[in-house]
């Protein structure tokens, strides 16, 4: 269903990101992985401060928190609810948890500009992150060395008069026949922790099967693109930097393929390995602060998530 | 932060709901528990078919699935990956996870209602459920006789002219103080399944407080509804009926409190007890089925969640 998309008039008003404390290398890839005692909330308390004090706000100023994380923190209650007891108790401001896995961050965008455009919410506080190191199987190579903890946070308010910001595209699909293709199968409602036993204990892992999501992707991702470029009316030329999911070390091979060239979209899969739902906005943020990103430019955030899901989303920074 | 509220011209197109296959009694009290092998999957698109048909409509005809789910069934991917797989395998239909906990589907409607009426979504289904019975301790026999296994579905879609549904308000608090009060901390990101262990095992069970969750309810509960009320500009006599989570037997006290008296909402914890997101759609469609709740009809759909989390939100149906 193709529906005329309005234009959302809101901003990104700052940015924060966290690295987890211990630092490992495999080979030339960097990866950092949470320290004993270090969780996600702190990390993503410390993305949320800077992103607050780079907006000149204060928690007090949101009126919702939003967690655009892939994974549960515990299975009750959400995300937002345990950030909120850290940063916000005593206040009233809403918690919500949004997730399309990792990708969950350019679905909160996707979501809350609109919810600000319609004027439900006025600030918005959204913090992404995941404990990937939690449950990585030593035993599968391609995972265990790909991941990484960390989290990456932003305000995102309404644009003002002489604003340049705004979002003016974005589109989701999820194509189910990769359900199956990354996954945790144990530890929830299916397969509670209850059940685990020595014949199962690897359907607790993380697992990724690289090669079917690449092909999978190789099917889908070139038609997808292609008809969000059509509906929004932009050419590649018009896009300043894309910043993509930093799903894999495939990135330097799908990117171009998608009409994109190196050079044209951030790669840092070399320097922080893939941080789940922390990717996109951990990648934007540093775009920010290194001056690759400025106010105006036109900045696509796209990526694939578990699900098989799809995220594109055009917006003037 | 007050922003003033657009109307949202939305409706309800049709309801479904599933029980779980045993049904237990504990005195009064009946409860519905999952079968082996059975799953809140299933329940979830049988509660689905029912929304499509009684909305005539096709899975075909939506362009986003929500679960809106208290709990994960997988920890990746996410809820509406999974009922994707199920129901839209081979289409492209986004699928999202948004989750309050216990009051997920009041959430959903609100945020979605929102993005109907802007544009981004045109067909939305929205699927509640949770598996209660997972983690549930037989030693806290507070919570062991107090929880059922089910699912409700509902089509959220634009309202044509003359149709009288709409979303008049909406509100949501969050009030983190009673973040621990109900809690599941094991099985996932804090605290994964392979820390389990004899001595914490009991953390991979739901805990709820009930006495606590009561006396914060008492101290925030009545100054919210006034104030959402006030800010609404309707007065309770104006609300045909109130349909309130189905938190537990002492809706009977709370509501009343609340200045809603027996006969002004619907109690159905004798019935079915507490279903976790699925509470409020199922009461809803059940309302709907009975007469209850009629076109035209001024609902107030309202609760607590685990969070805590607050919401209330006013809906011509």
């Amino acid at each position: 269903m193709r529906v005329e998309q309005k234009t959302k008039r809101v901003k990104i008003a700052g940015m924060g990101r966290a690295l987890a404390g211990e630092k490992i290398n495999f080979g030339h890839q960097t990866r950092y992985r949470l320290l004993p005692g270090q969780t996600i909330l702190e990390l993503g308390v410390e993305a949320a401060d800077q992103a607050l004090k780079k907006s000149g706000m204060r928690i007090e100023d949101m009126d919702c928190i939003v967690c655009a994380m892939a994974t549960p923190l515990q299975a009750i209650p959400c995300n937002a609810a345990l950030i909120h007891e850290k940063m916000a108790k005593g206040s009233s401001i809403s918690a919500i948890d949004i997730n399309t896995t990792c990708t969950s961050f350019i679905s909160a965008v996707d979501i809350f500009s609109c919810l600000v455009d319609i004027g439900r919410y006025e600030n918005i506080l959204i913090l992404s992150g995941d404990t990937a190191s939690a449950a990585l199987n030593m035993e599968q190579r391609e995972s265990y060395e790909l991941f990484s903890d960390g989290a990456a946070a932003c305000v995102l308010t309404r644009a003002e008069k002489g604003d340049l910001s705004e979002i003016l595209y974005s589109r989701q699909e999820t194509w189910s026949e990769g359900a199956h293709d990354t996954e945790i199968r144990g530890g929830c409602g299916l397969m509670p922790a209850f059940c685990m036993n020595e014949g199962n204990r690897d359907d607790y892992y993380f697992d990724m099967k690289g090669h079917r999501i690449l092909k999978l992707c190789a099917k889908k991702l070139p038609d997808f693109v292609d008809r969000c470029l059509e509906d929004a009316r932009i050419s590649r030329d018009d896009i300043h930097v894309v910043i993509p999911h930093q799903a894999s070390r495939a990135l330097g091979i799908i990117m171009p393929r998608l009409g994109f060239p190196r050079g044209k979209y951030i790669d840092r899969v070399e320097q922080y390995g893939n941080m789940v739902s922390a990717s996109v906005p951990f990648a934007l943020c540093e775009a920010e602060e290194t001056g690759r990103v400025r106010r105006g430019d036109l900045v696509l955030l796209m990526g694939t998530a578990a699900g098989l899901t799809a995220n594109f989303l055009l917006m003037r920074y």
